[in-house]
């Protein structure tokens, strides 16, 4: 998938795809696309703006990274209402990890924009989060503060941070609902199978059925993972049966 | 300058210098003033909510150091266009340094809002910049992003950064000024008093006059400092005038 090189001009096929994908990814109509494009220029690209200055997506990086860092301290600072400022900085590192934005922006498949002159396979690991955090910049850009923090609520903060389980308060939900089941004499089954579809990586979907009932399903790119974010799912579903005596 | 202890509820002369005071380094009239309170609660002051927890300001400060982070990011992302990632992350460490939040701290005189049990005396430098933080935080809390970022603009970048001499480009507005009188065959004077008032830290107040007439004020904690901040401001008025040949 290669951009044409007239990128900020051109009005072809693939800017309609990089409109229509990013808008799914938004959830919202971006309003100048051009600083999404920004965002997944990679340095390799050498693309410079009219009066030759290098344009990619390494200042909006700076500015993302910031960004995320300050909602997702918002964010934790109302979740931990007794956390002293030590323990919210440890859970806001927790959050923001490299590792963590990693696996976001690949869940994303971020790469499939990325515009760049050596091959996607030559990236190393942090690409990823990278151009997750420039997109946040974008965000801000284009949008504002509010689209930023209702992008990372619904892109980061629902899917993948739970506060109980990085308080080490909760180490697997699978093991949860696997205890509940088996408590309850009732049968569990996680289908697992693969489900890349048009995605770059390899994805996987699972289906968890309870009593042959599914109750929940997650697509992830480890089967391991998929299965967590099912049985997180399912855990809450049925949390008003499920959650431990001691809540 | 002991506040009540029963803090949260009392309406005491107390509570109105602390509502003067506070809405005029603000600029705009707080609403909740009890997460001001909160934000000059030292951990010595001992305080608890009604369930027992620890009260003190350093959530806040964990909160509004990364909004200033953040905004200050912002700014420099628009001021230095063609900076790459590693110049603006590092001129972000210059604003935002220990050093400079205490230097600001100390020029609003923050500490003498300050509750608690150890003499004043006795703070290390940090509570001057810590207590800023938490005063971005609190802002941040009581009335969003735009207020925070007003405040910032208002009360930092306006007053204390300037990317050229940041740069390195200026070293000192002082001696641009004095290089441009001697040039221009013109007297220049720095008038420098004392002006401490009912400030706790020893204040200085300069007049800078050329020619005999006063082109700019300025106050701040050293003699050294009025007299460069006096001098930014004159040259910045006579800009047309003065500006270097190069610009």
């Amino acid at each position: 998938m290669n951009f044409p090189s007239n990128l900020f001009n051109s009005h072809s096929k693939e800017d309609g795809d990089f409109f229509l994908g990013i808008t799914k990814i938004l959830g919202f109509k971006p309003k100048k696309t051009e600083i999404y494009r920004k965002a997944f220029l990679h340095r390799s690209a050498n693309k410079k703006d009219k009066d030759g200055n290098p344009v990619n997506y390494e200042r909006l990086e700076f500015l993302g990274d910031s960004m995320l860092g300050t909602i997702i301290s918002r964010y934790i600072f109302n979740e931990v209402p007794l956390g002293d400022e030590g323990y919210l900085t440890k859970m806001r590192s927790k959050i923001v990890s490299r590792e963590h934005l990693n696996e976001l922006g690949k869940d994303l498949n971020l790469i499939r924009f990325v515009e760049s002159r050596i091959p996607k396979t030559h990236f190393g690991e942090n690409i990823h989060g990278n151009v997750f955090e420039a997109l946040v910049g974008a965000i801000y850009l284009d949008r504002g503060y509010k689209y930023c923090e209702k992008f990372i609520q619904k892109r980061v903060i629902e899917p993948y941070v739970d506060i109980e389980q990085l308080e080490g308060k909760v180490i697997s939900y699978k093991s949860l609902v696997i205890e509940w089941c088996q408590k309850q004499k009732k049968t569990f089954d996680f289908n697992v199978y693969e489900d890349t579809g048009n995605d770059v990586l390899k994805h996987f979907a699972v289906k968890l059925s309870i009593d042959g009932n599914v109750v929940s399903k997650a697509r992830a790119t480890s089967k391991k993972k998929a299965e967590e974010r099912a049985s997180k799912r399912a855990y809450f579903a049925l949390q008003e049966k499920m959650k431990r005596p001691s809540r």
